[in-house]
């Protein structure tokens, strides 16, 4: 992929190996917000890679039964979708929370759309002059949790003059609670998830839209045929039908980000959010803070709007005692 | 996948299955041109599922070396080029061979271009009007080759009037001496390539755009980032480097496809063409043909104009033996 076109995403770990002169083997990377113990994917049948990918295979109901809700189309991750869903209207005001994940306001400026930044606050309070509004929730890196009711009365306003109400649920599955897939499908509104982070299955490209079928529709012709690997369909589809799995994991997860953010707080980096797949601490130092733990072959997310870094959860007890004793050796 | 926006492809051993009463996993599949022995792909490591996919993996240097050639772009799967082709220029008079892969005329007069269909010889001799040419190489369903002489000169008149000649080489892995891979990359020459049919690797979506650099780059821009999915670019890597399959695979195709010619030769049905992934036979009574094999749980891929049927190869002696047993009931 063209550099030009690439957001700083990924790659990461293979940058910071070069820049501190240490092996990518010996990185502890918690520069993501994926889950580090995923869905154990099992061998694929060699008859899945053979055949072309089927639409008609059992992934939709599966996932109409995970989240709850009808009317979705699998997508190759969120990001097609992300890609899409400009291209789907004439130009238009959107609104976004920044900071937040990128590629959103990337995608709607390329297609012509004018885009307005805003904060949490401002965009649940947006004029009759926007037509779009886009939050992640939880947002990324905050981990600001907006609440189904806001959310909703947000909608409702958008979707009044004909707008969209785009909610990026990336980070969802892990308080489900908060989810707005059940009271979908309604007019105007676009709710995106994926299998790349409670899941961990980030390689699978594999993300849902779910919306009206008018939309679906649209969307799947300007997609085509086959977007999604046949073995990434085949994992995701036992990935959500696996219930057990998923309860578990939520439970780990509430742990995981409970001890994070203890420890963090402990070593003087108290969090200003979070959400059960990372922790984002604001502080002046943050460079610092990042470059200090990179030294020590530890990869965090730094965020210079506001200075801010951003921890992934560990792995194993192994990734929580490296994680600790860096942290205890961070000069201020 | 909304079906007004499918082309017939795939779902035919299901419609199939209804149509004649027979279940699902008792047809013999020749619908496909897709090598019936594929690559065996290992199970995929998790942490190829954990992460998003690495565009500076192995995958584009196995590529590189197995088509002989410096400049490509991976693409999920060569539908993903031929969808995208059409964005990249203003409205052009596009030729194309047919009847031939039908994804191409779709995705050009989708996009405003005007699409003139035409015979294999007309489109070798076409006008100062046309600015893009398309060729399958080998055609499907015809497996008609086109030769590289003939395909350099058209490449060069339509370069001259800034346009571009696009050969799409699906089935040209098993007689690689006829491709343009290795003259590529050249200003207006697109080479598309995949993983799909000799490799028997469809489900992964993996093909690869061999072009000039500056139209890789506005390629991969309008992809985005992340198309192909982790495990799909490392199962294709290792086939890709898989010089000993390959070289094996080469001949056990050769001498099936020989062996296809000949059984339906002495069956009544010599063909009017083929390559080493499939055979075409034109006949007045295609339709009977095809019903009859159906009733025997063979599926064939069926083609009106001109009327006729392909027949993918078998995998195994007990399906050889099954085709053989059927087309001896023939009765036309």
């Amino acid at each position: 992929m063209s550099e030009h076109v690439m957001l700083e995403h990924g790659g990461r770990v293979r940058a910071a190996a070069q820049r501190y002169g240490i092996p990518e083997n010996d990185w502890l990377d918690l520069s993501t917000g994926i889950n580090p113990n995923g869905w154990p994917v099992p061998a694929v049948p060699q008859e899945i890679w053979q055949h072309l990918p089927q639409d008609d295979d059992e992934l939709h109901a599966a996932a109409q039964n995970y989240y709850g809700t009808s009317r979705l189309l699998a997508v190759a991750g969120s990001q097609a979708a992300i890609q899409a869903l400009p291209r789907l209207r004439p130009p238009a005001r959107v609104a976004l929370v920044a900071p937040s994940y990128a590629e959103h306001a990337h995608a709607w400026l390329r297609h012509g759309h004018q885009v307005m930044p805003m904060s949490a606050a401002e965009i649940l309070d947006i004029g009759d002059s926007v037509q779009v509004a886009v939050i992640v929730n939880p947002n990324n890196p905050s981990g600001r949790l907006f609440h189904r009711d806001e959310l909703l009365r947000l909608h409702e306003r958008l979707v009044a003059r004909g707008g969209w109400f785009i909610v990026h649920e990336a980070s969802m599955d892990a308080a489900p609670e908060h989810s707005l897939a059940a009271v979908s499908p309604q007019a105007g509104l676009v709710v995106l998830r994926s299998v790349g982070k409670f899941f961990g299955l980030a390689g699978a490209r594999v993300g849902f839209v779910l919306a009206e079928q008018k939309l679906l529709h649209a969307l799947a012709a300007l997609l085509g045929p086959w977007p999604i690997a046949a073995p990434s369909r085949y994992a995701t589809t036992l990935a959500l039908r696996d219930s057990a799995w998923q309860q578990q994991t939520r439970q780990a997860l509430a742990q995981a980000a409970q001890r994070l953010s203890g420890l963090l707080t402990r070593h003087g980096l108290p969090p200003d959010g979070g959400c059960g797949l990372f922790q984002w601490v604001c502080c002046s130092d943050a460079v610092r803070v990042h470059q200090q733990l990179a030294q020590r072959g530890i990869l965090t997310r730094l965020f210079e709007q506001p200075h801010s870094v951003r921890f992934g959860l560990p792995r194993d007890e192994t990734q929580w005692a490296r994680l600790t004793a860096a942290l205890s050796e961070l000069q201020r």
